[in-house]
């Protein structure tokens, strides 16, 4: 597929050639980490190497970072109920309207005690009506994410915590999309806990953590009986999966300040040249956003159709989320941020990563002049054509 | 360490070469196998032709194999409670006091409903004490493993099938151990769920299966949010893994039966070596085993000092499971079976697998001569020595 064009960063990246290599370097590591001879050592000391290198990415301890087999795992664990808050047990859960499919779900809280905290018309949280939410109940577990895997808005993480903070909650943050693409500390955000996923950076797919922040409580395990991870989460380790994760990490934070910036410019370039063939709709475009990331639409789009037309151009790109199992469904993001279901249904994500070119853009932009013919044809057209 | 000897196969193989050149074909494939698009598709593909292969292995349908991130996620997903069985909702859980510690934590089930099946000193599973268990409550998930990581008894699952059958109940089958390394149907068995790992048959480590029989419930999804594995495991597929699990799969099951002699033969030699030099129990000798594992200890042994001495010679070996992450404590194994502390610390466990030679054999042999002087050693002796 050399001569393809890959705008689903959002949904999986390709490797990062130091990922690729640090796994190629590990795949005949053949020790089990828990084991005391030199082959369990090696593997040991692989699986620390990697945990040094997220936990410094995140400003985090080493070891507060427990490995987990992807972001939804993360999120699971993350979702504990019983937890030990400053004003007590945490007995909810509020999450924003926005969060991936795996948060929504819940984790293990009863959904009697899932509360959802609404965004506006942009898709950012509403800090007001979160306030209201947290003082009218029980201590509460807020899920905020980063940034959002559909629109790439950022939520303001740092004042989300300063009203859990003051709540006397927990916080646990979703920067499964953020984490590589934009500077993040866990400090500086206020997270007690962040879950995080490879292959959103150019790692693996099946490895993710959730990481703890200094002051938080041990969530309670999901995966339970052996002793891995300090207890917190059985299972032999993604050996190879681990040395791939920190890999990208460390590749993806070093290079984090000037992609942030090229990808800056090739997205606007590639809106720019969406709007000069036809009125396109660009969601969440006056809010702050990740760099890479366009959700877009145009009358009388289907995203469905968009999504087939552009992969038989050579493109490939989404409608929204991929964690529906190739379902086009209307994306419950946009529905939070109240836009209808049939404009919904015609949003596609274009997300660019680091091996993106401007001929990729350009390539896309020219699927698109072509596409935009019949794509945006009105019905009585399309009638008009078949006969 | 091309001069060591590995003999920790049931903590974790190497990869098979069958395995590690799928996963070098496949460390490209960048889709998520969610996406609609050309590159979701290929990595769809991968997917499902592994779970082609690894439910062909079993005897079982396709569409009944759920991938997990390792043997610990499949037991846990298995152990649900409220699953429908013929006699009723499942309220309880019978497990053997020889199962692995991720079936010892029982899944989901509240402690207080989890009962323990005694095993004769052998380490197999008492067949009578399970009848009464069964007939003297409400119905029951029953879960025996296949084959045993310590001692590789072999349990007869066919009887209990029978007996868990009768009483209406569900049985789950932990595999990990015997899948591969002997022949495995999940209907002969009589299984309802049966898991399975891929780095105990040359696959890599982070991957692994439940496999439901044709007439069981589906568990509780333990992952929630995505609709990945037909909503039974949210979380985007670990495609790599997969596909070397795929890969050795086919590999163990096609070579099975040659592997299955020769591995017999090396350990009989093996065993017959650690006779001539000293007085030597080796543990459950006289029933059936799995060809590739022994467990042994001598008089004044201890494993801790013993797995040491065996690292400084070349030869990687254990002491009983690698799953308390490094901590050697008195098997419950050996506990259930009667065995007292103090010669359970001494237990040693040699496996082999695919790639042992006679040779690898050999030079274990020489290096047990070799430590036998000083592990067998009386403390008087070594009072003497220390002057």
């Amino acid at each position: 597929m050399a001569d393809r064009v890959y705008l689903d960063w959002n949904a999986t990246t390709p490797l990062r050639p130091e990922a690729r290599a640090a796994m190629i370097a590990a795949i005949d590591h053949l020790g089990n980490p828990s084991s005391v001879h030199a082959e369990g050592r090696k593997a040991r000391r692989l699986v620390e190497d990697a945990r040094e290198v997220i936990a410094r990415g995140l400003g985090a301890m080493a070891r507060r970072v427990v490995f987990t087999s992807g972001g939804t795992e993360a999120n699971v664990l993350a979702l504990s109920p019983g937890l030990k808050a400053p004003a007590g047990r945490i007995e909810r859960l509020l999450v924003s309207a926005v969060e991936h499919a795996s948060v929504l779900a819940g984790g293990r809280f009863d959904p009697a005690k899932i509360q959802s905290i609404p965004v506006d018309p942009s898709g950012v949280v509403d800090l007001g009506r979160l306030d209201l939410l947290l003082a009218g109940g029980p201590p509460a577990l807020v899920s905020v994410m980063a940034a959002n895997n559909e629109t790439g808005v950022l939520q303001p993480v740092s004042e989300v915590a300063e009203l859990v903070r003051r709540a006397g909650g927990v916080l646990h943050v979703d920067a499964i999309q953020a984490f590589g693409k934009i500077p993040l500390d866990i400090n500086q955000m206020g997270a007690d806990l962040v879950s995080l996923s490879a292959h959103k950076i150019g790692g693996p797919k099946g490895v993710g953590a959730l990481v703890l922040g200094s002051g938080v409580e041990e969530p309670i395990p999901v995966l339970r009986g052996g002793g891995q991870e300090r207890g917190r989460r059985a299972g032999t380790e993604n050996v190879l999966g681990i040395a791939g994760f920190g890999a990208a990490a460390g590749a993806a934070l070093a290079g984090l300040e000037s992609d942030q910036a090229r990808l800056g410019e090739l997205r606007d370039r590639l809106e720019a040249g969406l709007r000069q063939v036809a009125e396109v709709t660009v969601f969440s475009c006056g809010v702050p956003r990740l760099p890479n990331t366009t959700l877009f639409t145009a009358d009388r789009m289907k995203a469905e159709t968009a999504v087939i037309g552009f992969d038989l151009e050579g493109i490939a790109v989404s409608s929204g989320s991929a964690c529906s199992s190739g379902k086009v469904q209307p994306s419950h993001v946009l529905e939070a941020m109240g836009v209808g279901p049939a404009v919904a249904q015609g949003a596609v994500r274009l997300s660019l990563g680091w091996s993106t070119t401007e001929a990729d853009v350009d390539r896309c932009l020219q699927a698109w002049r072509k596409l935009s013919l019949t794509l945006l044809k009105r019905s009585d057209e399309t009638v008009l054509e078949r006969f």
